[in-house]
């Protein structure tokens, strides 16, 4: 059954109905506007399109894989500010001869992502479209917390990361080449669903984190706003910077350099913070670099080209 | 100059810097996320996709004329709970050779809605795509009030509505007939351009509406949503649907019933609400009906049929 079978309302139902709204939610969907919680006085936001064809494709990612990536991205730039996800909304551009099983699936994927971090899909809107678009707009709790935004970084203090790096990248890569991904299973699985470090983003916020982001550009780009807002550079240390042996083997495969994923690779939505020196990080954080007086991002010293994505190159 | 020869960072650049930010937002757009005040402990979220060919089209709008629909639309979402809109966020999906120009004008239609109510463009996401997508998710405030859901409707109690029916319709029908527009220049403009009354979602709040929602697909099909989600009728006095002269002039040129418009047309996002009766309304609503006892909305005690819009119809 396609979606123009079914109607909107009865596509509304069908997705409402698979939804749980958690404490956040006073008013979950079904009204002209949701009501949350927003315990804290403040509120968090961030909000993301992705557009079939430019930022997944049907035929390398299931719907609930696509739900699962959409929404981890925003989630993942909610915990960035140090705060806790309450909920996102989608809105959804579907073809007509969309299978309802896709949307159905598409639900549970965001659903699911959501549900990592005691968030709910609170509300959406659905139409008609040629393509398939989604829209993802996540809230965060503060929980009392100062946001930590990208300015704060000063020289001497420490460059850590949080979660992984280049397997998006790799992944991709292994998909765009047509090779097959026996072995590299994980890589081409970091492409379809991102696992982001949620609960290290208040964390670092407790730990007193000067600066942080969410890496979705690739390290050294993203790494680069940190140091425009916050007026310093950064040095990164390669040889912190591991090179998983999995992520190593696809390198030879396709004959690229894995150091390239690692550094300029985006989408695995790892966290990058910037720590005063001293600060007692856990296991969760390794240090990548160390803020300097200077301008840009370096690597050994040397620039290490732009990298990452631009959206309209 | 196209958005493809700008790049995405100078064109975030051309945008963020034609908005101003509000005393809602204490982190504007640039970071990973805004932050927005949430002084009520609460915040109402309502999210809307836009797509082109389907809610607007670039040779009959201009950009600055969607970017003035696409906040009105969720703005007036956010009143018809009756909250106090803080603020927009919006995803923007855009070819790389839309000129610069159209979005620019669009971001000066976004910003200048959100202005008529003091709300801020805080921030959003622009990707690339085949054609024009833009994602509006709006903020609001309740100022210490209960939201006004759909559900609330009683027997006895008066149908209300405030802002105008029908007119984006019949401008709608005027562009598609390809009808010269002369005379017609309201009814037009009030399809590319939505005036919803804002002020009223707020005020409907103060004076005890039971229910309320905005008119987006149509007077009879929205009662509908307040008559099933409050178990109750409504029966409308056709009566008290004004058909302005030029509503009947245009129904004329084009062999058209200008109740229709007023009944079944969507877009003009009118707050149609329901009072206790005896409430003292002022000149802004006017009293279209009444809540029975009964089973969805009749029209001079019959069914006038579903009339509205579906999405994939």
């Amino acid at each position: 059954m396609t979606v123009g079978d079914l109607g909107e309302f009865g596509l509304i139902q069908r997705i409402t109905g698979r939804l749980r709204q958690g404490p956040d939610v006073l008013l979950g969907p079904g009204d002209d506007a949701a009501v949350l919680k927003a315990p804290d006085g403040r509120v968090v936001v961030t909000t993301d399109l992705l557009v079939e064809g430019r930022h997944f494709r049907r035929d390398w990612s299931s719907g609930y894989d696509i739900g699962r990536k959409a929404a981890a991205q925003n989630l993942a730039d909610v915990a960035a500010m140090g705060a806790r996800p309450t909920a996102i909304f989608v809105g959804l551009g579907i073809p007509r001869d969309l299978p309802v099983d896709w949307a159905e699936q598409l639900t549970d994927g965001l659903r699911d992502e959501c549900g990592l971090v005691g968030a709910s899909v609170a509300g959406g809107d659905i139409v008609g479209a040629d393509s398939v678009v989604v829209g993802v707009t996540a809230l965060g709790d503060l929980q009392g917390r100062a946001p930590v935004t990208r300015a704060g970084a000063r020289p001497g203090q420490v460059v850590a990361v949080a979660g992984r790096l280049g397997y998006a990248a790799a992944g991709l890569a292994l998909l765009q080449a047509g090779r097959a991904i026996s072995g590299f299973e994980e890589l081409v699985a970091a492409h379809r669903r991102p696992a982001p470090p949620y609960g290290r983003g208040p964390e670092a916020a407790e730990l007193g984190a000067t600066a942080m982001l969410d890496v979705s550009d690739g390290l050294v780009q993203d790494l680069g706003h940190i140091a425009e807002a916050g007026g310093v550079g950064v040095e990164l240390d390669p040889g912190a910077l591991e090179v998983p042996e999995v992520m190593g083997a696809a390198a030879r495969a396709l004959g690229a350099d894995p150091l390239d994923w690692v550094l300029t690779g985006g989408e695995d939505h790892a966290l990058a913070a910037v720590f005063p020196e001293g600060a007692r990080l856990g296991d969760g954080w390794r240090i990548v670099g160390r803020v300097t007086g200077g301008r840009g991002v370096l690597v050994k010293g040397r620039d290490p080209g732009r990298g990452g994505w631009d959206h309209f190159q």
